[in-house]
């Protein structure tokens, strides 16, 4: 998706460690425009597809999964990282690796919101070790649910995740696969 | 705002200790059409308020914030609970105590999104004590900018939070100000 690898050349910040930063309009700061366009693109990506349901895990991925939902006209359900008042322990989990928050987390849903009868779509931000994915697909095919497709909007080619993802078998529409990045020059090269 | 008020006493439980789960279509699970609903009964309650710039905090006020804000059409930014490698030193910064999760967080927003020149609307799902818009409101202020109102979706009037605000004299749009609730008859009486 061409506005998406620009718009990263343009207001990306790339740090040494293999971290792009695009807190300027994706993931701090929101882009809602650019959301939107996404959202539009997802929905031609997977036009035909059956999806009843958007899951997506916080933080990054909610307001990117919100926003997509309204051309599939979905609920949105997102996983949580953390126990609170107002999850139940009937809840399906998995653990996280995150790589940019360098922490295990227990991600939850509770049973109440994915079923045998649900055709998923999972969104999110980044895909780079693929830890969130194996996440969230556990919980959807535990839950007797098939995942229908996931959409990413920035995956980083040279590490592991999106092969590992595709090998599993699951289609997997990534907007801007970014095959390298210069922290000197601070550019991205895309596949 | 009625439809949020019906869909309260549908879907709402109503659980010991104050607790009002509205995890099946606000902060678990998530209805976009609802959502839209409320966006733009916001738009209307500050019609002709200027507004550049919406902020929200993680994880449940993200989605609400950025379907609201394609009615302002303005940006999204939300402040973050957790450090992480895609956030620098660079950041306002307040205390918040959550109300769910019974913990202190440090709330914070990258001092490269809020300034002296922005009009902020501030979104959040709750408002119970207050603390989270006590931070959001500090930040924004340190900021040097100016806090151009407040939408809440659910607001408990038996809590401080609410006229905590009010006394600060903030305009507060609550879409749902909850009076009481009977954990017995599952059932919330609104202002």
């Amino acid at each position: 998706m061409q506005i998406l690898k620009d718009r990263i050349n343009k207001d990306g910040k790339i740090l040494e460690g293999n971290v792009l930063k695009v807190n300027g309009f994706l993931n701090h700061q929101i882009d809602i425009d650019l959301l939107n366009d996404m959202g539009k693109e997802w929905k031609k990506r997977f036009d035909g597809v059956e999806i009843n349901k958007i899951l997506t895990i916080e933080a990054s991925g909610i307001g990117i999964a919100c926003i997509a939902a309204q051309y599939f006209d979905v609920p949105v359900v997102f996983a949580k990282k953390s126990k609170s008042t107002n999850i139940s322990d009937n809840v399906y989990t998995a653990s996280v690796e995150s790589f940019t928050h360098n922490t295990v987390s227990q991600i939850m849903v509770d049973k109440e919101f994915l079923s045998k009868d649900d055709k998923v779509l999972i969104i999110d931000d980044f895909l780079a070790n693929g830890c969130a994915l194996e996440g969230l697909t556990k919980i959807v095919e535990e839950a007797g649910g098939e995942v229908a497709g996931i959409g990413i909007a920035i995956e980083k080619d040279f590490q592991p995740g999106g092969k590992k993802i595709r090998d599993k078998g699951y289609r997997l529409e990534s907007l801007a696969i970014v095959k390298s990045m210069d922290p000197k020059t601070n550019s991205c090269q895309f596949k």
